[in-house]
């Protein structure tokens, strides 16, 4: 065990129609146990999804961790949001139909699909009009109930898939549900038109990915930050006009150059950190829209008479719609945007994968095929 | 002049088209001195109106005292912002049309007119869209360029006025343009939908102009907070549906229980002050609206982990557009909205107008009659 | 059978779990049979409601007399669009649980409850966004499936019901999910604004509603136009600021006088019939709104050139969707909006009370009560 | 004169500041007249723009024969429409900075600008928000007034300038201020979504710029319509997805199966005539939009019932506003798009010009220099 290999525990032995093995968190920040368990069996309007791809995300990281810092030195835990162990992480899934529950429609046995797992209780006014990431008790698969991580992972409805074509990447097109559905949906929040400086902060994957999207759908003019040159780099051949390494030149300064002194009409925070916000609320158009999606953390100084008097507008950006997501799949299918996967690993390398991503030896995206 | 009177100099003598007498900022925090200087004449698209009542703003008080407090202590200048001293201040004016440019039009000799005072250069991307109010190099009325608190102003355009009708309170009328509008231009960035609780912070002329609007235009469940109950009851008779009187009770448990534990949806805080936005951010629903108005100041510690995660929008309002104006100046005549003026005073009042209204002892809007 | 009551046939004599009465269209034009039946038994997230009202609509008739008069004096058959007979009508309903399918939850038995009836399949564009009322494979409860003519009712998922209050009339809840629905859809599809003069085309239930909910959350200068003086009589009691009678003056000449000569701002069909509608056009100032929400039908002979040069926008608005409803309830249960029932009927007056209604001589809206 | 080339008038002949001349319709259909005549002297907020570029419109036929075709046959004089002769034409305009009125500001001589030509009166609701191109009483540059076809030209604000970079093509410059203006409009109108099936219709010069804009800033799929392959050979590689020569095949036909029998998401005709309306209103998935922006005119039977059921909407589009053409200027100086002129004339060919334009022997733009 200690040799950072999942363990494989046989919970169940007896006459099932279906078992699985899932690559589980059963103690935080311990190698992940692969147990096989009873499938379970999709009921009303519930669908079985055989699992081919899982993309590894940050925030199962966090999952595996039990929490991440909050502000004043606090440890959030993830418990107290409501997670419960042992879980199957896994929120990026693409995979094929299995079994249908008998109310489950629109899709037969082995259609390819990929699921959107921001799913909500239903009932509250963000799932009333299909804004079911931002619920106000989120039912998230992978996060909140078993997820992909897993030969099978159970979809609590028909109408969360959406088919993806035979000629696409399935194991791309899993990172689509998270990856880029943030990137996504952070680009909309920032409602950029042409003419708009907008800055991205982080060129990482989701970074990389905003820009691709940006550049796509809105015509601003693109200015990517980071600290590393190979990923400015990057993020010039995707879409960026112009790039600033904020490790060596003052952030501030760039942009107010870049900008002719005007200051950029928005800012895309993939880092969401005390040092980069502030940086943020320095470079500032009147009128700035600042959308906020990084979960590493902090606090800010946000000085309150600045907000009325230059108009600014602060946002947090969550995930994606379903609505968006399937755009993203229209976009990928055309390839208007190219989701890459750099990694792929099998379901017991899954605490491999989580350690190499966090100790930053994953480039683009890993992806677990059970 | 140690008697709290402006000062009444002559500073022109000579034989002028028209003269006329301005109470003017002429050293900080002394008192104003009533001035007879010239008339502008009017050129191009400008427009001389004759003032018959120009509002007296909170904002006034920071012109006077050439500046305010910002974060860490520090005294904002008016001058760092580019305003110049002597200062005409008014920017809330009615009055009737007295000279037309060669280009003005639409308009005519004695009009009853309301002024649009929230003027920019025109040529960034608000003014473009009719946000002038917004503009990078803002160009307003009685801040930036002499204003109301004299016999005559000089308005730049004729596209600045708004006609009013013969039976309408000039008075009242005169209060639209910056507290009804900032009111009316923070409700609006609420987004509010019936169903959806607001809370508004501040029950002062303001607040209780920002719950009629939200009653007359939304639909929305309006609770009042302040601490003061007698302003509470006014909140009530304006439409608010009830009252958390934040000094006498925890504002947080208050909203918390009148919300069925969900918290709000929207807050619109016309205090904006470190003390009650850090309560506005505790009894936020997620996905809630906080709009930030009052230019209290001081700075708040956000957390910044929080916005993604509860995917709260922060913006700061910033008075109004013409467009809102004339929506107001609509909405007042057909008696939907009730500006009252509560106090009138004479042009050599004006120090004492501002000094009451420091004070404190001014209920509702005073206006000053030149 | 001939006496214009239904008739009442016992199609199942076994012993059942539940049997219910249900007036059902057997054949068309004939009066509606009271059948008893085995109550469906919900799975899923199904769940069974016991009605306690029903909505008496007119839409009814159409699915009574097999469809409706359309363009080119064609007859648009209900069993073109997919309605399949025996129906049972009603999709106004409001009741009370009886029996939640296994994965319903959020309720309990004997809630109160309105039902949402516009249900899609749940895959298209507009599903997605929670605009199920315009999916393109609509479900509509009484029209695709068994309606709430009946004891009992099975409504599709939880996710489609509303919780009313107990103060509330539970007759005059229901009417809020398809009369006062389709009026708040086609408010929000003028998109007025104070200032906007909008004429509300029929003065009827619905153009009633249309006139209290513009009122309450708009703001706009309402105008109502009918042949009937005491409907319009009414009409002003609701909110509308003037009245036109079209049968005794020229609509046109009437609008254009009543905006300054600059023609409406916006229009609000509820008849729909060539004669409105071409008269609509006449009175239109450019850039306004036309809203199309009638069932009346025929054909307007549209100037092409117009649409561009008067960038006019004419849209068909479609009942609303559940957020809507939502609303709805919250702006009923605080008494801002005020539905009514004329007339309350039992269920074995089903054929009566359609009959009526056809014959002009329900007032306001009519209830079943089974 | 009957040899098609302009006349030439000497209609001043004393001791002017300064004369230009101007290609001038005197009478309807004849030859322009090149008239020298006095330059107006720019007063207030005016400039006087020294003409580079002229772009040759298709409605300045209709301004040179006096009107067009309107429904029911009827001709549609300009005179009604408030145009008055002799007329300078010409509102595509480019060139430099000659002279600033006293209030003008933000330019110096010799800038190059473009010229914001559709400018209004400044007080309907459409001016305030910046769309003046709706504007209740417009005085469009080249149409209501002078415009370019012309050594020099008076623009009335400053306001309606836009810079232009010193390497863009100074002629392809002036064709964004229509020809693209009224693409992006009409793009922007049909609010694309990615994943929305959008119909362009009319590949010509408006056609082929929509389809690159839609390319650019909206991630919808385009099918290009036309009756001519070369053209839609064109638009292929201007990212139309796929193509219907509508002449060749059953337009209805072919989009229904284009689309997996659900219909168009959206249609932008620039064609606008019954026949083309007629076959969009046929191949429309429900919820669809049509946006009408060709004047070639004509009727439309429009079925009324299919408006609410259907939830459709049709909107006209009339070229963009001041903000829509700064946003094409960055896109066009950033080559995201392309404008093209394939056609230049000196003044003296003005007539020449619009002759080959009315002959259809202009592939692209034709552009007159002064």
């Amino acid at each position: 065990m200690g040799d950072g290999s999942p363990s494989t525990v046989f919970i169940s032995n007896n006459i099932l129609d279906l078992d699985m093995k899932s690559a589980r968190i059963v103690k935080l920040k311990e190698s992940l146990e692969v147990q096989e368990i009873e499938a379970p069996k999709p009921k009303g309007a519930q669908v079985l999804i055989k699992v081919h791809s899982a993309g590894v995300c940050h925030s199962d990281i966090h999952l595996w961790e039990g929490g991440y810092e909050g502000p004043h030195g606090l440890f959030l835990k993830t418990t107290d949001r409501g997670v419960k162990y042992p879980l199957t992480p896994g929120h990026e899934i693409a995979g094929t139909i299995d079994t249908l529950g008998e109310q489950a429609e629109g899709f037969s046995k082995n259609d390819k699909v990929l699921v959107y797992p921001w799913i909500g209780e239903g009932l509250c006014p963000a799932c009333r009009i299909g804004e079911e990431n931002l619920c106000d008790k989120p039912r998230s698969i992978g996060i909140y109930v078993d997820g992909g991580y897993s030969e099978y992972v159970l979809v609590p409805s028909y109408k969360y898939l959406v088919k993806i074509d035979e000629g696409m990447d399935i194991d791309a097109a899993a990172t689509l549900s998270c990856s880029a559905l943030t990137a996504y949906g952070a680009v909309k929040n920032a409602n950029l038109k042409p003419d708009d400086n907008v800055v991205v902060v982080g060129a990482g994957g989701l970074g990389l990915m905003a820009i691709q999207l940006a550049k796509a759908v809105t015509g601003a003019r693109i200015i990517a930050m980071d600290i590393d040159d190979k990923k400015l780099e990057v993020a010039k051949d995707e879409g960026a006009e112009t790039t600033v390494n904020s490790k060596k030149e003052d952030p501030v300064k760039a942009i107010m150059e870049l900008t002719d002194k005007l200051g950029a009409d928005a800012v895309i925070d993939f880092v969401n950190a005390s040092k980069t916000v502030e940086a943020d609320m320095q470079f500032l158009r009147r009128r700035a829209k600042v959308v906020l999606v990084g979960l590493f953390g902090g606090e800010l100084k946000l000085s309150l008479i600045s907000m009325p008097t230059r108009a600014y507008r602060l946002s947090g950006s969550y995930t994606g719609t379903l609505s968006d997501l399937i755009e993203l799949v229209s976009l990928a299918k055309r390839r208007v945007i190219k989701p890459l996967v750099s990694n792929r690993f099998k379901l017991n390398q899954a605490t491999e994968a989580l350690t190499m991503l966090k100790e930053g030896k994953i480039a683009g995206r890993g992806v677990i095929n059970p």
